[in-house]
Formats: structure tokens, sequence, C-alpha cells
């Protein structure tokens, strides 16, 4: 029989009971950070709410000086879908016969945002006078357009010059056991549309006419062998995709005038968007082409290679489950691209992530009480002088 | 003031209008063929109906034996467009202050259809027992699919085992001043929809992926730069062009699983359109593609290099004009090509092309009396023993 109740659940199960109960399907909060900031409230954080047009925001600190702790998180979900297509209901949390929390964000990501919490109760209660200072910055846009969201409160932080050292995210970057990786980078991402112009004609009269497709080709295939760079030791090569391709007028017999591609890279920290920006038109420009580029900034590649947080988060890990995790760059991008401009060492620790942004979604029930005791012992590592002790 | 009403102008142009005012957008024929039918039966003409689908033809022939002269051509025209954008209405014919013939089909080709049946008027008045035999093709389908047009009744003479010698399409082939070019043959049209099957997936994950588009695009590169054929005396080289491309999901982050490339060649009577689809896949299974092609043979190219129907129309411009035509093979295709099919030596002749299948479509009114002297010393020519007298 499946738990559908939280009594006698841990702390950090009831929370994400609660949290999941709440059908927060991006950009709506439904009322789950008025949940998370009347716990903060009592544990003396000081609350801001920085809402941006339909976007809820909290930032919350507690302590004066010292370095920043930050845990980052969103209680938006992505849509269920058919709740029929569920075997429980998306928003009715339950634990099935297996121990599995199940339901939409269990994974993706109210089941961290409980283990932050409990996490960081415990540590006050333990260290009412912690070194430094503990910070939480909770949006409900990270699976929408995410321009209101981390992006925005980050960059009013910016503006106020507040100061952030480490960071947090809880994403669920765990892929086969829980902690078996953090994930200490994101490559960038560059999107391009470029519009290519010939001149348009009839097929019969090629020598009138432009054919900006057979002019596009060389230049495609030249951009796919490019050598952008040999990645590092924490990324692979920046790769370049063409992700659509759209010309001709529909009629068989007439050479098009345009062609539209639109192509994306994915990049390391050995290049910058400008250098790929600058090679790109370069290239074009050998080729001859009439051209233009409308380009889109999608995220800064970033990079905590070595450091504080990496060690305490990667101590916090063993200590709790025995096993060192691997430091990971890949998979698509996070709210951790705008955190980290602020200068701070940022990682993501979480839960696994088979089953986000599917249906069924579901997380070891007992992975999110352990995931708790990580973060408390990388609070500890970093915020008192003592030893790790979970 | 623009002339608007026929009477005292010359038959060819009275019968111009007669056929000007038939708003006949394709596959309507409005009268046009009754008109003429009308005529021919008055020249004792044995008439066939034979429509196809809903599509008019007629085949009309004068005399009993010896071999045939046909004229071919259509009733049929493209739609105007809006009126307003005309300076006289479409199918409101008047010649203007220039001396041009304005509505829809005065080049395209009711001018050439009057000028037809008025020299075979002419000729028969004058030869009632020429040599040979006199033909009429006309179809109202030739701007359309021209599926049920001249080559259904190419194919139903096939089959009947009837015989065309020679045949005059009333197609506009001048292009500065009347008579200026002939074309003796055209080229091929061979059309091709290319699917290339890569592996649908994430711009992040691109070893994951199999883009269709970075491997199309070398292939289609070396199809572009494909040395087919060097042409010969009476045709370019033949010519690849790609026409449409599409692939993508429209999503900027999914790398494809597909791509939809059209493709036409235009060729020579160098290749044939069994050696140009073997080359083609041939160089596609070089760069190792999963794919599959649709072809379409739009027409195969015809040449009458020379011969007797050659040298009587030359001789017949050069009566009238007093300039030798050039002998050409440019431009798309026509229903000479089906009629070619049959043996025939075929040829298009008419009036200038520089304003067909566009507003304010004209012919000089003058062009039309010189090229039905032209038809009518083509004729003689060809259909008595005496010499060329117009």
């Amino acid at each position: 029989m499946p738990i559908t109740e939280p009594e006698g659940l841990s702390p950090t199960l009831q929370l994400a009971f609660d949290l999941l109960r709440r059908a927060s399907v991006t950009p709506d909060d439904e009322g789950c950070q008025d949940l998370m900031i009347e716990r903060l409230r009592a544990l003396d954080f000081h609350i801001e709410s920085l809402p941006f047009g339909d976007v809820k925001n909290v930032w919350a600190v507690r302590g004066h000086h010292g370095p920043v702790l930050a845990f980052a998180g969103h209680t938006d979900v992505v849509p269920s879908g058919p709740h029929t297509n569920w075997e429980f209901p998306p928003f009715t949390p339950c634990i099935n016969d297996d121990g599995m929390l199940c339901g939409r964000g269990a994974a993706d990501m109210k089941g961290s945002l409980a283990a932050m919490l409990t996490a960081v109760e415990r540590f006050v209660d333990a260290h009412p006078d912690h070194d430094g200072r503990i910070a939480f910055l909770i949006t409900s846009d990270e699976e929408g357009p995410a321009v209101d969201g981390t992006r925005a409160v980050v960059e009013h932080l910016r503006e106020r010059n507040e100061r952030l050292d480490y960071c947090i995210v809880g994403e669920p970057s765990s892929t086969a056991r829980l902690g078996d990786a953090i994930k200490n980078g994101r490559r960038g991402s560059l999107g391009g549309i470029l519009h290519v112009k010939g001149v348009q004609g009839h097929v019969a009269y090629p020598h009138l006419a432009r054919n900006p497709i057979h002019q596009v080709m060389p230049a495609l295939d030249a951009l796919v062998n490019e050598h952008w760079d040999a990645g590092n030791d924490f990324f692979p090569a920046t790769s370049f995709q063409v992700s659509n391709l759209r010309a001709g007028t529909g009629a068989t017999n007439v050479i098009p005038g345009e062609v539209e591609v639109v192509f994306n890279f994915r990049y390391s920290t050995e290049v910058t968007h400008e250098t790929l920006r600058r090679r790109t038109e370069a290239l074009l420009d050998q080729h001859g082409l009439e051209y233009h580029i409308d380009w889109t900034l999608n995220g800064e590649p970033f990079l905590t290679a070595e450091g504080e947080l990496v060690d305490a988060a990667i101590r916090g890990v063993e200590a709790v489950t025995g096993e060192r995790p691997a430091l990971s760059t890949s998979g698509g991008t996070s709210d951790g691209r705008f955190i980290a401009t602020l200068g701070a060492q940022v990682v993501e620790l979480g839960p696994l992530n088979d089953t986000i942004h599917k249906v069924d979604e579901r997380v070891r029930a007992s992975d999110l009480d352990a995931l708790s005791r990580i973060y408390e012992a990388t609070l500890q590592a970093l915020l008192t002088s003592g030893e790790v002790n979970v």
C-alpha cells in the first residue's frame, strides 16, 4: 500500500509532501515559497521577496558577516501532461511500495528544496552562531523562460554589491546512485539564426540566379568540421550543431532567394562567445556569403574547478554515502550559469535525474534524507571550524 | 486612344481579339476551341474532340495521305491576378497607342493560335490540293498539370499509330525581335525529393545523435559541383539545382532526425535520366547516407537538330523578316517534349516572350500578322512543290 499521508515520515519527507501537493506548474509558485519563508523566518532568516513580472522569487539570508553559502532552487515544475498517463496522480504525492516518493517535482527539484531546508534547520539548531552567512535564492521560473527568475535576482544582487561566495544548486545531478556526480560547471550555449541571401530565379535559368542553398553548403560544412577547441579537463570539445534549415518557395522549379539556418554552439571555457561569433563570421566571409546572423547568448559556461566548495561537497557526499563523487560538466543549462557570474563557486548537487520531465517522476525517499545530511555536512565543512560530523 | 473593337483589323487580329475576350484560365477553354473548330470545319478539316478529365482537346486533320504538318497550341492562360494591377483589363483586349495588343494570352499563346489559323486559311485558299496533311493539336491544359492535355492526346495518337512528321508549336520563342529565335529542342527535366535519415537527439549530447543536415551537406556540395556533361552544340551543360530544403523540429535545441531536399536536373541530350539517377545515387552512396529518393521525370529532352522542318521555318522567317533566326534550346519545358516522342520534327516558333505570365501581357499587333505570314511560308515550303512566296 502506497504511503499517502506524511505523518510519521522524516521532516524532509513531510516538507517534500507539502511542496509536491502544490501544483506549481511554471511559472506558478502556488504557495511553495510561503511555506519555506515561514520556516526560514523561524530560523531568523532575513526575508526579501523579489517578484519580477509574474515570477515569484525570494532571497533570504541568515547572519551578518563572513562568507555567504547560498542554496539555490526553484519551486516551479514542468507540466505533467494528462494525469491519466501517471501511475499515481502527479500532484498527490505518495511513497510507493518500492520506497519511491512519486509526484511531479519529486526529483526536479522539490525534494532538494525540502532537503536543503531541513539541513539548515538541523545545522542552525546545532550551530546557532555558525560562521559566515547562509542564504536561499528560490525562484518560480527555472523551467520557463528563466528571464524574471534567478537571472533577475542575480542582477539585483549585483547592483547591491551583495557578496556570494558559495552556491549549491539543488538540481538533480546524480545519475545511478545518490551523490555519484556533482556538476561543477556547465558548457556555454550560444545560438544563431543565419540568413543567407541569394538571387531567386527559375531552375531552367540558373545563370540568372544565385542559389543560396548551394552557397551555404560548403560554408556550413566548414563550420561543422572546424576545430573550435580541444576542450579541457572539465569540458568536452566545443560542438557546433545545425538544428533547423529552411529554404525554398515550395515550388520545385524556383531557385530560392534565401536560406535560414538555425545553429547552436555548446562551448567550453577554452573559448568565449565573442571568439565563436568572430570565427563564425570570418569563416562565412571566406565563403563570400551575403548574410546576417541573429545571435542569442543562452548562457556562458561556468566552471568551479577547485576550491572550498567543491572540497566540502565531495567530503559531504563521502561522509554520507561512503563514495567519492565524480565531477561533471555535462548536460544542459541550469540557473548555475547566472549565479556564477557573481564570482561565486557553484556546484549542482541533488538526487537522481533519471525520471525528470517524464511521467511518473520519482525519487528514492531515503535518498532525500541522505541528501539532507549531505547538505548539512557541507554546511558544517564551510561554516564551522569543526570537523564534518553527520 | 486604344483600339477596343476588332472591326477593320486584319483577320488574324480579329480572331486574336475573339480568343482573348474568353477568360480561359487553365484548364478552362471557355469556347476558344469551338471558335477554331468552326473555322477549321469550314476548311474541310476532320475534327475530333478528345477531352480527358476536365481538359478539352481537339485533333483536326485536313487531307488523307502524305506527311503531316501539325500546328500545336493551347487555349488556356495563366491566371491574371487582380485586374486592378493591369493597365487594361486582362480579358478585354485592346491595341494600345503603341500598337501593342494587350491582354492575358496575347503572347502565350492566343496570338499564335490566331496566326496559325489565318495562315492555314490563306494557304488552303491558295492551295486547296496541297501536298500531305495539315493538322491542329489544341489543348486547354498546357499551363496546368499538363497531364490530360497534349500528353494524353499524344498517347491516343500513338495507340492509333497516327503519323506526325512535323510540328510547329506556337510558344513565344522570340526574344528581342519577332523570329529572332526558333526553339529546336528543350532540355530534359528530372526532379527528385531526397530524404536523408539521421538520429534525432539533443544538441547538448551530439555524440548520441547523428545530424542528417551535417551528413547531407558535403553530399549536396558534391552534386552541385559534379560535372554531369559538357552539353553540346545545341544544349548547355546539364545543371543540378536544389529548390527546397527542410529540416528541424522548430526547437533550437533538437538535432533533427531527417532532412528533405527537393532538387531538379535540367539536362542535355548528352545524358539520360537513367544515367543521372544512377550517378546521383552512387554519389550519395559514397557519402554513406541513409536515404531514399522519389524521382519524377518531368520531360525527356528533345532535339530537332536539322531537317526539312527547321529548314522550312528558317526560310519562312527569313522571307518575312529578312533576318536569319537563331536556333535555341534554352528555357523551360513545353508540350513539344510530348510531341517529339512520336518521332516528329518539332520546333517552337512564336512571338516575343518578354511579358508572358506577367501583368500587362502584350504583343506587337503587327507581329501577329507577320507571324501568320511566317507560318504560311513554312506551310508552302513543306506542303507544296513550289517556291516560298509571301
